[in-house]
């Protein structure tokens, strides 16, 4: 392997008491400006047309937030199971919220013998107090006793099916398997029904949902500029990737990865095998990689088709870019106020919005 | 790596002098009829419908078979230059051909300062005696003077764009670069255009046609019943592969490889490297694999889906199914006729066709 210089960019600004907090960036200097606060677990973050949004908590609750900052406890939300890594999980904003008020819901159910990951749809009432028609759309199978490794992230494609990521329980060897949902990215309709697009609709011995399996714990995804699926997951230490996702491709997962188990054993037979996608980039040491937002806005030119991936481990946004055909880690964006990140998103107006898990915050960060 | 047990069977029968060729199968004994001889040199073979057929011989040439065996030279054919491997390529049968009387033509022309792949269009007169209104669709940029490695093969997607294999001319690190077409596929329109979908259509400083890159000399390729594009390459020794070509990946030749340079040297970083493709198989030793076909008919149900590599070094056909996730080489036919096989092909009955470059002919394999 030849030597890549690495050139990254890390800065942390320390403001004063009281005034506007700044971050540092490759970009020039950031104001950091906290939108919502006292926020316990927050998970996923969603915007309204309008200038509202909406934030999952991981015990169950869903805020909704006006412009100017009120906020009101959205009712109707389905029962989860908030246990471990589990409970209420990510919101998305339907496309077409505007003439369905769509939202698409993740979350831990109770199953017989265990507990599963779920999508499901609703709509948010006019008057953003309540949802209504809550429909589960998919449900994990093979549910596991484990709380740890759910997945959880949604993504609503071009074409208006989702995917959702499943992580593979604990239950590691399940992640090779087509006839369980562990460890897989699954697609499905709006309606709940199977694509017949789906790579393995019509195989016999395979769940008919699987777009892609052998993942760890995946918990970001997002598409890119055009329309291409990404995601990034926990892997073992030393070895969380970024990985672009294709149809019915195996992502190795516990037969390869890179870095080690936890328990410090080589993992499975190596690094690479064909016929298993090698990641497009590992982190080593890990970061527990959390929300992925792929930049598309107007605020910073510059960043366009950049990863910002939430860190829950360094307190910190990663900054990734295409060099010369290699994705690089160029920057990490934090500041004193950061913490751990849960989510990142770009909103309507370029701006990029994340969750800290220990401020239990929501922060906006714009050009100064 | 776990030992995996591989069930091969290969098979040889030798047919008495003047009786009708037979070769052993998996699915029991097949009859092998020469469909036609006396071809210095054929490299591709196209069907019409009704029964005839066209193929392409290296020096030049196109054959017109009408169904009763009797032949034509197709007039109105581009000047190629015959050189080493290059010469007149593939011929591919429109979809709409019965509409349109449309062919594609791959091969090598002349170019400043060396010579280069070339796909172009044309169309076969009502009599089948000439090609008229020849169009040349697409290029290769940045010429070799070599006179191999030239790629050549074509594959017609479902929407109608066009797929054209390319080898890296022997230049070996430009096929990591994105401002030539050296070790690419591309895919172009049927009238030259680019479409705006190709990967790197918006990209600065790449060349807009590039669909995949990294190849070495992928001399087969055909769709799966998804639509999925494939090919199989000539890599390194001990380093054949078949790839699943997902648009813009990078396949990582000379970066990384199975097998070793013929020289006997490691290949650049070895075999694995994150953001670089890992192929689906590899054959060790070397096959030299040329057409690839994917069975879809019906005249052998349990072949349907397993993909058939002509072998232009092992005289024979090696058919590779997925077996629990792998693909795995379980076949290879052969008899004492096959002889160095550069193209194989499903006809529209679901018969199996191969071009035997030692034996100059056609032959056709169907159930005894």
């Amino acid at each position: 392997m030849r030597f890549i210089v690495l050139f990254l960019f890390s800065f942390t600004w320390y403001s004063q008491a009281g005034a506007a907090e700044k971050m540092g960036s490759s970009q020039g200097a950031l104001v950091v400006t906290e939108m919502a606060s006292g926020l316990e677990q927050p998970w996923g973050l969603g915007f309204l047309p309008g200038g509202g949004f909406l934030v999952t908590l991981r015990d169950g609750e869903l805020r909704h937030y006006q412009p100017d900052g009120s906020f009101n406890v959205v009712t109707g939300l389905p029962q989860v199971v908030a246990s471990g890594q589990g409970g209420l999980l990510d919101v998305v904003v339907a496309q077409d919220f505007e003439t369905t008020r769509t939202l698409f819901l993740s979350y831990t159910k109770r199953q017989n013998g265990g507990n599963g990951t779920v999508l499901a749809s609703a709509r948010l009432s006019a008057d953003f107090t309540g949802l209504e028609h809550l429909r589960v759309l998919f449900e994990m199978k093979s549910p596991s006793r484990g709380s740890k490794h759910f997945g959880g992230r949604i993504v609503e494609a071009r074409d208006g099916s989702l995917f959702l990521t499943l992580g593979e329980r604990g239950d590691r060897d399940e992640a090779q398997s087509l006839l369980n949902h562990n460890g897989a990215i699954v697609r499905v309709h709006r309606d709940g029904s199977v694509p017949a697009s789906n790579p393995f609709a019509a195989r016999a011995g395979a769940l008919p949902e699987i777009w892609s399996y052998g993942h760890r714990n995946p918990q970001g995804a997002a598409l890119d500029a055009r329309g291409q699926l990404w995601v990034v997951e926990h892997g073992a230490k030393g070895g969380d990737e970024v990985n672009r996702v294709e149809a019915g491709l195996n992502y190795g997962w516990p037969v390869i990865g890179y870095g080690r188990h936890y328990t410090g054993f080589r993992i499975g037979e190596g690094t690479h095998k064909p016929g298993m996608a090698q990641p497009e980039f590992y982190w080593d040491p890990s970061i527990a990689p959390s929300g992925l937002m792929i930049y598309s806005g107007k605020l910073w030119p510059a960043w366009r088709g950049d990863f910002f991936v939430g860190s829950l481990k360094f307190d910190m946004i990663s900054r990734l870019e295409v060099q010369a055909g290699m994705m690089r880690e160029v920057e990490r964006l934090n500041s004193a106020q950061t913490g751990r990140v849960r989510d990142v998103r770009e909103a309507p107006d370029g701006s990029i919005w994340f969750l800290s898990v220990d401020k239990g915050a929501v922060f906006r960060l714009a050009p100064k």
